[in-house]
């Protein structure tokens, strides 16, 4: 038997064309410990808009239903060079139901089932996903098991990150997302202080209306001051940063430098002995990281993705993880959504202008079946 | 009995004024495990640059004879705040002859040797010194022996932090330098593979000379894919940058990546999963570092420091170092002057304009006594 339905796809030719596109699929019968779910719901993550609109020109594309395409400038088209002429899925994660299964017991075990999933092509109206990775939702609708997986596992992998690293306290820089309310509850679960960075006072009071304790507005004249009187009572040289282009890390590494070098009583031309730490996690910001020379040579900065993460963290701590999102899925994990679209609606000039922004708290919900 | 002789001090003041300035000091009698060295030769290192004439403008300066006062621009006025108003001393490393010493034993041993040292006070006629960190010359002379610390040391510890971290090849950017010539023996010595990065083809020819295997030329035009393929037949994952400013840390992440993306069967937005690592250990050019977001997320950059990585390497380490520096100083360490100055003539407008461009193979030794 052969189940067919929507499927969306992101295409990136040579000659820099992107065409996004929703076409009709068949999916094949799940084998083994696979699982096909009829996907309910799957959120727009910044992750996905890597491949769904990256840099491309959608003010001037070209749209017809169920289609866009859109031209992809330079150096991005280049930068992009190995997915050239490849028709790709997307969408990282979502919910549905288990509508068939393979053979192994612990995929038959979620036959019926309301499941979270992380399937690569969520955008879509049936996936083929793997029983290991489904959360099992109970009561739970599709719409708030959506998002259990990418920003839970990330906010929660920051934390424990932190914990192997001996850390007790961390740096988020544009902390009002959903992502970062999570860690905000996560820190205050397991006892770490937690400096909040965000570009708007609503967001400050926002933050604070959830109990955080530092929070910082880099739009204030005397931000550098409030980071580093954070920094100081907080003990906080670790921290995470999903803008990635400018002075964001930048700025941190130097409030942090500030902080250290007023604590020594010798003057050196190296800087602090103090350990800096700052991953990279995302790119809400494509432009180069820019790292100035003014803090020494004592610090580190990395990329940082959730699936290498998890990998070396090994299976108990991925597993307890997972625990702990299913149980709080409603509290901690909760994610809320501006918009919901189908897959047609999904690719319309006045959605995709919206969405590719990756406003605060204007994430978009995708309802294949909607 | 107290000692007196000559002293360079370099003082930076809150206006903005940089004074560089020889003057009569008294030394005072060595004690515990002390050594008072009549200081013969001082390399002028890229790190002393640091506080010797960082980015003043010498072109404009006021000159008189063991004096000379250069204006500071910002941000460079600013970053060295901590410093403002604080007369240092300079030089970090040197040689010459212990004159009298502490009581230790350690210290009574090293009395009339010739030794190399690191006081930080090195453009002197004296200095106090600790005997734990004194290298004895034996028959070499003190010009010989002027730049066994710094150089030798940072080169030997490359290749002690690779095989620590478990890398069989390293990239080394600016590589024609004295200290990437004796890098490239070391390596040779061990079995790592090394990428030497520079800028001139008669630098490629001089590198070839010494027997490198991997020499690429940033300015040639196909100087990327010179690196990638060196890269690939190398492995070399792995590198040290002392430039520091500009993108040549990207260039290197980025040939890194499109070798390992070359090597992938299926497209990931992520990038590949190859760890990239390089080090920052110098600032040739003050200017920014840029990171392109174009090698995903599998990245470490960290600044690199001789001191804390000794400290962390151990005492065991630091010896093994010590001694295979001394048994290979005039081969495998051997450094070369462009020109020879006392205290006074390295305040000249001179001298200045012509040490502070750092160029390969042009470095300066101090005689304080010359």
């Amino acid at each position: 038997m052969t189940t067919t339905g929507q499927q969306l796809f992101t295409t990136l030719t040579a000659d820099g064309k992107l065409t996004l596109e929703v076409s009709e699929e068949s999916f094949p019968e799940p084998t083994g410990n696979q699982v096909l779910v009829k996907m309910e719901a799957a959120p727009i993550n910044p992750s996905d808009l890597a491949i769904l609109t990256s840099a491309a020109d959608f003010d001037n594309a070209e749209y017809s239903p169920g289609k866009v395409v859109a031209q992809m400038p330079e150096p991005f088209l280049s930068g992009q060079k190995s997915r050239h002429g490849q028709r790709l899925p997307a969408g990282n994660e979502g919910a549905g139901t288990v509508v068939a299964t393979g053979d192994n017991d612990m995929a038959k075990a979620l036959m019926g089932q309301r499941v979270a999933c992380v399937p690569g092509n969520a955008f879509s109206q049936y996936a083929i996903a793997d029983a290991m990775m489904c959360l099992p939702l109970g009561d739970h609708s599709s719409e708030v098991g959506a998002s259990s997986f990418v920003n839970p596992m990330t906010a929660l992998g920051f934390v424990e990150n932190a914990k192997m690293d001996g850390q007790k306290a961390i740096v988020h820089t544009a902390a009002a997302s959903n992502l970062g309310q999570m860690l905000i509850k996560i820190c205050q679960e397991d006892g770490i202080e937690l400096v909040n960075i965000v570009r708007k006072t609503e967001h400050v009071e926002m933050l604070r209306g959830i109990g955080a304790k530092y929070v910082v507005n880099s739009s204030d004249d005397d931000f550098m001051e409030q980071l580093r009187t954070a920094i100081d009572e907080s003990d906080a040289f670790y921290g995470f940063d999903p803008i990635g282009g400018g002075q964001a890390v930048d700025n941190v590494f130097k409030a942090m430098e500030q902080v250290a070098v007023s604590k020594m009583t010798e003057y050196s031309r190296y800087g602090s002995n103090q350990a800096k730490r700052m991953f990279i996690y995302g790119r809400l910001d494509f432009g180069p990281t820019i790292l100035t020379p003014s803090y020494g040579f004592g610090w580190t900065l990395s990329g940082w993705l959730l699936t290498p993460f998890l990998a070396n963290a090994g299976m108990e701590t991925v597993v307890k993880m997972r625990t702990r999102v299913q149980q709080n899925l409603t509290t901690t994990f909760a994610s809320s959504y501006k918009a919901k679209v189908n897959l047609e609606e999904m690719l319309t000039k006045e959605a995709i202008s919206d969405y590719r922004q990756m406003k605060t708290g204007e994430k978009y919900l995708v309802t294949p079946w909607g």
